[in-house]
């Protein structure tokens, strides 16, 4: 098979952990014969100081032109005081998420066996594992609202003095097709749903609510579906986190609620995401951020981007086999014992704490 | 010090948990030689069922001619499918904070020292216990946006097909007075104030961080003041809550983090909460819902709806005597074994798992 990938290593830890994940990818192509083609080009805070915007043309123009994008982290500190729309977050990465019709994040919370001490946890609330695939609506509510809308006026004295307004819109067929890529995985899975939304107060949510129960009335009988409020799912995912298995949930509720998931999880570095499309292209990230404080110490764990290279093959290129190939030999590092300085503790034997460059080249070994 | 208290039981556990917090109330007026003229009037659930309207003017009438509102907890499954303006939620919680300006909203985050094994995250990250104050914004924000809008224009083709939508609106003033009570609180504990919002995605955020920051800056220079975003906020206080002293979010965000954050204390059936206006006017209430599954059965733990009685004698009246003594009198029961249902685990001893009233009168008796 042979497809292009654009490479957005992007700022802080970016450019190292995404120097692993091509590495990864490279064995694989050397191993399943594929030819990955890949693009490189500038996205966030070092796309800004280059060409003064964080989402160039350049860059564009190279996603444009790829099978899928494999992102790596933007942001620091500083950048963070640009005008809003030049932010690496609010002029890159929504763009992308936008540009490319990215509704679809899917977020796994996963609690790695090897890794089960870091979990926040009391391990009694955990025993068995933990296994959460959090689907979050990625370009409608809140984050996109502003540019619907055209006018707002109101009442008169409603507020004093100057004020900013957000809007938080859904449409049906926004929810819809949501609903859908969230059974889809319920359906791969066990068949167990949990939509969660603010339906006791908030009129957006109120349609969600009834869409996605409709939906998965008429398309998916077969799945069990339960609809919980936010607050009360923040709080069962910090007691009671075994309940859960796919949960579905509106743009803002999922940043919110992955990041609460994966912290439980204690594996943090090691979790991978994909934002994706009707059509099958996607954007492949890890859920962390760009941590500027460790950069350039080649100390990052990398494992969430090589993780969300094996995201970028299951689902942008059907590579299933390969996949599971780069998830086999994680783990299969994790068991040995091998740790980058974010995962290991006292029980981590001397000699196993790797680098960042350490850690690819241990799991290209156990490929 | 004689006072009038407006006694809202509402549904579910509401009344047997308030008869426990009037009887500790009462002792308290025996103790301390005050007459505390309490008033009951329906609310929620039954009120609806009773009035047609789950805030009925008799309500009202009874909260108008009072010092303070002492409430119970609200809804159920039986009021679910109302119209959303005759919930119990939209209809009369929503109504008491908005007509009240009840728009400081306190919620303690505390562990109880007997109770620390209740924590559900590992115990090496709660060492010497924790003591969080989550200022949240009660009347501005998503959950009253809608009455402040008179008309909204989409433009062309931006959405397909049926929508809803909801108003995030934050003005400078609703923002200013909501620091102020932060900042008496932070000042009154250890000068350290954490303001969260995701001032990386929306305009209301970007407002709420420079009119907080300001405020700090120029009222309050001694204060520690840092900013975090929401979903960092929730994964922080996941794995690392003891860095936190006072936090300060908007109504939505402090709706999540507050559950979050008493979830995280294993206290939930302890915590109570007080809603101010600037008048000293404030509801008091529990943090947990009516739980309507053991509704009746004389087994619900009162001891959040005792010790937002507390929080009344001590917010409402200034009586921080009075609210210092349930507080203690609480804390010795805690500390001679005695439980609810809802706290006992296999270390408490037989014959000290008490019911509803019993532990009402365990209280009184440590007074
Ligand atoms: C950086 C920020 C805009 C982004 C979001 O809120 O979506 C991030 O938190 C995420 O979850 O990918
Ligand atoms: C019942 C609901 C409307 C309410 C809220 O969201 O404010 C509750 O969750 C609370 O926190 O008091």
């Amino acid at each position: 098979m042979k497809k292009r990938i654009a490479v957005l290593a992007g700022d802080g830890i970016g450019p190292e952990i995404m120097k692993e994940g091509l590495k990864v990818l490279d064995a694989i192509a050397k191993q399943f014969n594929h030819i990955f083609d890949y693009k490189e080009a500038l996205v966030g805070g070092c796309a800004y100081d280059k060409y003064g915007h964080p989402l160039p043309d350049e860059t564009k123009e190279v996603c444009n032109n790829s099978d899928a994008i494999y992102f790596g982290a933007v942001g620091g500190p500083k950048w963070e005081n640009l005008p809003p729309e030049l932010t690496p977050e609010r002029g890159a990465l929504l763009p992308l998420r936008g540009t490319y019709n990215l509704f679809a994040n899917l977020r796994p919370a996963i609690i790695f066996g090897p890794l089960a001490d870091a979990a926040s946890l009391k391990s009694e609330r955990l025993e068995g594992g933990l296994d959460i695939l959090i689907v979050r609506e990625l370009t409608g509510g809140i984050y996109f609202g502003r540019n619907k809308v055209k006018t707002l006026t109101l009442h008169e004295g409603a507020l004093q003095g100057n004020y900013a307004v957000d809007y938080m819109i859904y449409s049906v067929p926004e929810i819809e097709r949501i609903a859908a890529v969230a059974c889809d995985a319920a359906m791969k899975r066990n068949k167990k749903l949990t939509s969660v939304d603010k339906a006791n107060v908030l009129e957006s949510s109120k349609l969600w609510r009834k869409v996605v129960t409709d939906y998965v009335q008429s398309h998916f009988p077969q799945i069990q579906l339960n609809h919980m409020y936010v607050d009360n799912a923040a709080m069962q995912l910090a007691t009671n986190p075994k309940q859960f298995d796919v949960i579905v949930t509106e743009n803002m509720f999922g940043d919110i609620l992955s990041d609460l998931a994966s912290a439980i999880t204690g594996s943090i570095g090691m979790l991978p995401s994909a934002s994706l499309a009707k059509t099958g292209f996607g954007l492949f990230e890890p859920i962390h951020g760009s941590a500027p404080d460790i950069a350039g110490l080649n100390k990052a764990n990398p494992l969430a981007q090589i993780l969300s290279g094996a995201m970028l093959l299951k689902y942008a290129f059907g590579l299933n086999r390969e996949s599971k190939a780069i998830e086999e030999a994680i783990m299969k590092a994790l068991e040995n014992g091998y740790r980058t300085a974010d995962l290991a503790n006292k029980t981590t034997q001397e000699g196993k704490i790797l680098l960042t460059s350490q850690m690819g080249d241990k799991v290209v070994e156990y490929l």
